[in-house]
């Protein structure tokens, strides 16, 4: 039996995606792909709530993250990294790769980066031309306020990119509101899309960053990425075909849905998911958490990937251990895109009864209980 | 009607593949999936004759080719570029964007490179650190003679790397008795697998060269690829997951087909389409054609892209045009991967009745005379 996702990413992809990901492929160079490119990116501009074009690459969430540090930057420049998590100390890993000077405000794993923290970092390094920050960490699960760390950055007139791969469709994300001007993301977890494509938006004070970039870059140009976008509706070099048609259905599920339902869903599948946990004895890691996944530390004694292999052999059920420092110490319960609120007490019910199977004195049905008084609570308000 | 794909990438993908690839996704993390990661790359090394460990990206072969200029060189190095069309030209434009001095051998479109000029230009730059060709070139159809100017690198010590995105499972290739160094491809052609996937091949002197590299890379690292492969049969980043199942089942159908008769498909259905494109009046480009598609140059009047358009528009074919400055003068035939020896006549049949219906006047049924002459003499001989 193969286990279900319940995974921070890639996640459970619905059937309807899944059937368009199966079709015979279109050429990448005729005109009803370039239709279909255009649509996607219309909808990704709209999901962003912006009028910056969104360009679309066939990759990981991690090469866009490249993307975004070689096609911003010249060598020796200064960039401010916000690290409070694996994917925050990536910006810096990618940054130094370049010889760009990254200079990390570092906080405790698990903790969201305070806005003042930033704007007074930001007094400290004047030069530094780029923020980089991570919307919902998913190491931790915690939510960054990047609206207001935003309106840092505007303030200080440093250009912010947000990494945004487990925050777009969860979170709402206000690109132009908020003054963001870069967005990147995968499409492997809230976009309910098999993993491999990703994309950027980037405005008018992001692309003068561009022109003026030294950094070697030759798939990831954005430039020509973009002229040939505007010119034919094309991408530059053969992309994941396939992979576009998933995505194309998995956005247009969500616009049925409505975006203000999808981050309704995903907030109460939050909230339940933690009410769970919580119920069970664990600590939820994050002091604000995003939406997206869970990340449950676990007390002394108790192995944090062990639930997860327990979870997986015995119950069917797959979520994700620790990155790094956390291995061991924490499981992630990932619980969106394709995940519904139903789908929740099969991964509640699997963590109670593997905690059972590994010996561990636990009142059964008190994390379901927990987790359907949240969900109804959203029943009975609608 | 979708027109049914004669283009020389992506091509037309086998509804088996077409399964796999719209099956539910693995977590990229799982030991069901490193298997299947695995077995495709202990697959790819047979398919190259190779004992080198083949590592999987995702990505286009144009990533695929930056990620080994970027592994393989430092800034300031220098590098012969073999170029007899648009993608010999792409690696030059790649080593450019890096720092490093491209030194191109430039032919006409359409020749191979003759292996005494390699000879002669390392002559006289004996400082290049690698050579970088084309087995076959997409924008011309041209093959190039890798096993002679692997012995020529190889006689200069001179790491050879080679794009063999058209010509993988069309042409034998043997890097290990060949000496070839580094093999890069796409899985988008022959391998029949929707885009999205690409693989490098390197042996001992390559890796040398990898571990003096100064280049900026990090989505694309070699080093750190190989590792995680070694460590735990996984990639660094999230992979193209579905791209993996379709090509694991690609694979499966061509080790079914048997290698050697892969490649007499090939080698027939090249002979069969070159010699039908000639029956209608139409030049050959290439003088040592690639097996995999058909350059066919268009007499003085008759425009190549017009062909491209009628032949999809009016009779549900898609050929390719020509790129850059063959726009117009050629069109391309893909046929392999998926193709079968039986679907030419469809390809031919429209052919002709696109040059009827733009008013040139040709004998009714010559080309698909000539395919069917060339067909039966395999058959006939098998």
């Amino acid at each position: 039996m193969k286990s279900k996702l319940f995974t921070p990413g890639p996640t459970k992809v619905p059937g309807a995606v899944l059937n368009a990901v199966g079709k015979q492929v279109l050429h990448h160079r005729s005109p009803e792909f370039s239709e279909k490119v255009r649509h996607v990116q219309d909808e990704l501009g709209r999901l962003l709530s912006t009028h910056n074009d969104t360009l679309l690459f066939t990759c990981s969430g991690t090469g866009m993250m490249e993307a975004a540090v070689a096609n911003l930057l010249s060598r020796g420049d200064k960039a401010m990294c916000l690290v409070n998590g694996v994917f925050g100390q990536r910006w810096a890993d990618i940054c130094t790769a370049y010889g760009v000077e990254a200079v990390c405000h570092s906080i405790e794993w698990g903790k969201s980066v305070d806005p003042s923290d930033l704007d007074r970092a930001l007094d400290r390094h004047p030069d530094a031309k780029v923020v980089f920050a991570t919307h919902s960490e998913t190491s931790t699960g915690a939510l960054n306020d990047v609206k207001a760390l935003g309106a840092i950055a505007g303030k200080h007139d440093v250009v912010m990119a947000v990494d945004a791969t487990s925050s777009v469709g969860v979170h709402e994300l206000r690109m132009d509101e908020w003054g963001i001007d870069v967005i990147i993301a995968g499409t492997q977890k809230a976009l309910m899309t098999p993993p491999g494509l990703a994309f950027v938006a980037l405005n008018g004070r992001a692309w003068s960053l561009v022109s003026d970039s030294d950094l070697p870059t030759f798939y990831f140009d954005f430039t020509k990425t973009w002229k040939r976008l505007q010119k034919k509706g094309q991408t530059p070099f053969t992309t994941a075909v396939s992979l576009v048609y998933g995505l194309e259905v998995a956005l247009a599920m969500m616009e049925e849905e409505g975006w203000e339902n999808v981050y309704a869903r995903h907030a109460a599948m939050g909230a339940a998911t933690r009410a769970a946990v919580s119920a069970l004895g664990f600590r939820v890691l994050p002091e604000h958490p995003a939406d997206g996944l869970t990340v449950a530390v676990c007390p002394e004694g108790i192995d944090g990937n062990k639930i997860v292999r327990v979870v997986d052999d015995e119950f069917g059920v797959r979520f994700a251990g620790g990155q790094e420092k956390l291995s061991g110490r924490v499981f992630r319960i990932g619980h969106m895109g394709g995940i519904r609120e139903r789908d929740l007490a099969m991964a509640v019910s699997a963590l109670e009864r593997a905690l059972v199977s590994m010996g561990h004195d636990i009142e059964i049905g008190k994390g379901l209980t927990a987790l359907e008084e949240v969900l109804l609570k959203r029943t009975v308000a609608a």
